[in-house]
């Protein structure tokens, strides 16, 4: 497919047919993945394929408590887990909400789960020790990550870009004896989307872009 | 382009030639890389288009530092900046370094910069109480900031995910006007690359990737 017909249609899949991911497809789509880019290129990321049933169901354990704050903070019209903004619901709150749990149920039940580590050795992440949370520890897996879906939707499936399980990331490299130093990226569930979306609702560029500074022109073009 | 063609091909590019790159060519950049995902859709990146040359003699200044003491790590044989193993290297040792400056003086020369942001109030950020980086706080920007240079290979340009401005972000964010709660995420310099790579050096899948656990079979395909 074109490039730019794949950026424009890679939407956040989460219902999937019943049709297997292959080992040979997974392969061929980190094939094309692995060209992205990493600081010195040192391309600390990891995959761990995951297909196992009662791997998916310790993953959903390990999301589900996670998916109830969310959904709660979302419910009180919060950005959820965000470091800005404290958040104002309670705990009692959080146990009285009822999330719908098919929305992860789904993502574990993926044909095939997808789970990205990368080695805090060897990426680089300037201001730890400031006080904000460091964005750029990201910047040596994302790349790679996002290839995964774009390749993904060039091979006709679909995928979702999560990271609920983060929240217990102990548990989580525990339950795949993942070494200290490699932090949990995301978890990509893979499978053919039962509906291909096509229009994604984004916002234009001049409401994101500007010129020379902060306050400066929106970039028109 | 193709997908897989342009996915194998965008090297971190430079050099560039003095070829200008208009408004109207970073405008179709970015309204492709606009369909990125992000948590809840929230779309919390904002970019600064700068070519302002007294901008630009700032960003030097504030990278110039930073590059110094990267490659004096760099010539110690350290994963520069990483939060695992402390740097060995002393402040004499880094004072007597002497990097090539044109590396990155060439980034701040190129037809246009690009520096991306992205809003905290927005973004989730699981594990921001622990020790570690969260690295997940970038899952919302860099899949949106590598768009940008798979969107400028799309049209013949390259550039390079930058982040050594990032160690002096306090200083970055006052020089554009930035404020507080948005964090420095990449600098990207574009323009049209003097020579255009196109075999790029990445490990092969089985080096990187298992089958169920950490100590899994590698992926063959």
């Amino acid at each position: 497919m074109e490039l730019q017909e794949v950026m424009r249609t890679t939407f956040a899949a989460r219902n999937f047919t019943d049709e297997p991911v292959s080992d040979a497809l997974v392969g061929k789509i980190l094939d094309n993945a692995r060209f992205a880019p990493s600081g010195g290129n040192r391309q600390g990321w990891r995959v761990i394929v995951v297909r196992k049933a009662a791997t998916r169901k310790r993953l959903l354990e390990l999301i589900e408590p996670t998916f109830q704050r969310y959904w709660a903070q979302m419910q009180a019209g919060e950005a959820p887990f965000n470091t800005v903004n404290p958040s104002q619901v309670t705990e009692a709150q959080i146990a009285a909400t009822e999330p719908p749990m098919e929305f992860v149920r789904k993502v574990a039940q993926a044909p095939v789960v997808l789970l990205v580590f990368v080695d805090l050795s060897v990426v680089a992440a300037f201001d730890s020790a400031a006080e904000r949370i460091s964005v750029i520890a990201g910047a040596s897996v994302y790349p790679f990550v996002w290839n995964i879906l774009l390749a993904a939707r060039n091979e006709g499936l679909g995928g979702t870009l999560t990271t609920f399980v983060g929240a217990k990331g102990g548990e989580l490299q525990a339950l795949l004896g993942v070494p200290e130093q490699m932090a949990f990226a995301a978890m990509l569930p893979l499978g053919r989307p039962v509906k291909q979306l096509t229009k994604l609702k984004r916002k234009p560029v001049p409401e994101f872009a500007v010129l020379e500074r902060w306050d400066g022109t929106p970039l028109e073009f």
